[in-house]
């Protein structure tokens, strides 16, 4: 069904229920963070460095919308599960696109265009590909699959979490999930609503050399939103987390569109933010690092990490706490 | 159009046309074999060995066919693409998933359960993955995207072929495009046709270990088949090559069927098989050891490389030669 693609419980259960099973990689080898890590991507440990490898399929429709478009989201989606492991510095992408037979030449050119600049922005370079044609009504329009590797000194997982840490955002949030919701319902808003896609390993990188070490976990939200990624941080770190609801940047616009088709922005997709949990020494010192980069600068520490109601999320009103329920069931097919 | 993605001619000159145009990558940086080789794969160095990178995108249709399926297809293909560059130890795999609604759970775990057991015999490894799924009528049941990393400490090209070299093949050809072929088109066979989906990568390192250095050019034939490969070989390598027709490997039952559609077994994929260039001095003992493997028993050398006509491939029938040509058009889509 749809909704085991929807980056939620469903997902979940299915990858636990079949992958993993098939895989049968409940305990990794020593110096493997593979698959039953379940994180943005694998390390492999070589000599004294890590090898991060990643990969991502992209199937969004439209394949155009505001602020990018499928080409843009490939290249961002893997260099930024890269950065999210610690590898700011990718060493190769690969790129296998497939097209549906028709699909316009123009905008082929187009996206692998657009391919290219964010290379440029993320200092990526496409080292090798693979071209596939379907027949008319095969496949709709273009997917476009990327893989990539970096290294690092040290990996950053997204399980490292411990009570005290903040919970920091590098930005504002559900931009990308609302953006393409409006293209594809047809709304009409007075102020233009964009996809926030971008490479933010700079950024990133950024904020790891303000305090190396400082972050203990990362992870960037993309299907199921902040929402999906607060939850299976607190899972796996087995740590509560608290939410301040007006510490949470949220743009305007986004929360307009948010209301008027009734869905949370914490439970939508980003494509150009993280969530790190941060020593709380050093949560300033990172969010000033944070804030001084231009994809920064609506940082902001939006919750803590506590020893009570290990995995659970809770929001903090003002008024009163709520639990922050994880994703379940299709709320944006196709949106990365 | 579908012959964009076949292999041949029309998807050389799509590629260059845009992809290689898309990323200006006419020359590479140094200690990078990258796009613009259009090798199997791309290598990086680093320190003094190679990290080899490769992707493939599997589309094939039916997704389970006589002798395998498109999980046993999605490895191979890649760890034999890394072995085609010398990279016969693979250090991971990706995996991603892209799944129609409604795709049978059964058949979900079938394939996944044969990507466990080709990894095995590949001693490979899905360290990480990616899991899509579209609307009904969106995909046309499953592809899989995998990519791997390998490391070697000496890459080999697909354009290193001297003039004196001897060409051998790792066994009889046309096996994977025929099964599928005579699968399609329901014909029924006194023998049984399969694919020679396999992994390599091991039958590779025997022939590299028995004359290390000796193997100057290596490719495996898959879309395009074997005169697709020789072609690109022999364009690269700038030197004329000679096929004796008595030489080639092909099964009794492929030739049948390929008499009845009426296309070479030649212009058709092979999804376990290589096509090497050998330093001729090397050529007995590399085809003796390749012999002695399980997947090398019907290797034959069946050809040279000659300083005439450079980048053409001639046909020696006893009879007389005639030109293979280029694959062009679209012979089998989505055949791997």
């Amino acid at each position: 069904m749809l909704k085991h693609g929807a980056g939620g419980r469903a997902m979940r259960r299915l990858i636990h229920d079949t992958v993993l099973d098939a895989f049968h990689t409940d305990v990794e080898p020593a110096g493997v963070i593979g698959l039953s890590a379940l994180d943005d991507g694998a390390a492999i440990r070589i000599g004294d460095r890590w090898l991060v490898l990643t990969t991502d399929s992209h199937v969004i429709s439209p394949p155009f919308f505001p602020g990018g478009d499928i080409g843009r989201l490939a290249i961002c989606g893997t260099v930024n599960d890269l950065a999210m492991m610690g590898a700011t510095e990718v060493l190769g992408m690969t790129c296998s696109v497939i097209i549906e037979e028709g699909f316009p030449r123009r905008d082929l050119d187009r996206i692998l265009a657009s391919m290219r600049a964010a290379c440029q922005e993320a200092g990526a370079t496409v080292v090798t590909g693979d071209t596939k044609v379907m027949g008319k009504g095969e496949i709709d329009g273009i997917v476009i699959n990327t893989a990539g590797v970096g290294m690092t000194a040290h990996v950053i997982t997204d399980r490292g979490l411990l009570p005290g840490d903040r919970i920091l955002v590098t930005g504002t949030l559900g931009d990308h999930g609302m953006a393409v919701m409006a293209t594809r319902h047809g709304l009409a808003l007075e102020a233009v609503l964009v996809s926030d896609v971008a490479p933010i390993n700079g950024l990133i990188r950024a904020a790891i050399d303000a305090d190396p070490g400082a972050i203990t976990a990362m992870k960037d939200p993309t299907r199921g939103g902040v929402a999906g990624v607060l939850h299976e941080m607190a899972t796996k770190g087995r740590v509560g987390i608290v939410i301040d609801d007006s510490a949470v940047p949220v743009r305007q616009t986004t929360r307009g569109v948010s209301e008027l088709v009734g869905i949370d922005p914490l439970l939508v997709a980003n494509e150009g933010k993280a969530v790190m949990a941060v020593r709380a020494d050093a949560a300033e010192c990172v969010l000033a690092a944070l804030r001084a980069h231009p994809l920064g600068i609506d940082a902001a520490i939006i919750g803590v990490c506590v020893a009570d109601h290990p995995g659970l999320v809770v929001l903090d009103t003002g008024f009163g706490r709520r639990l922050i329920t994880e994703p379940d069931g299709e709320l944006l097919p196709r949106i990365c």
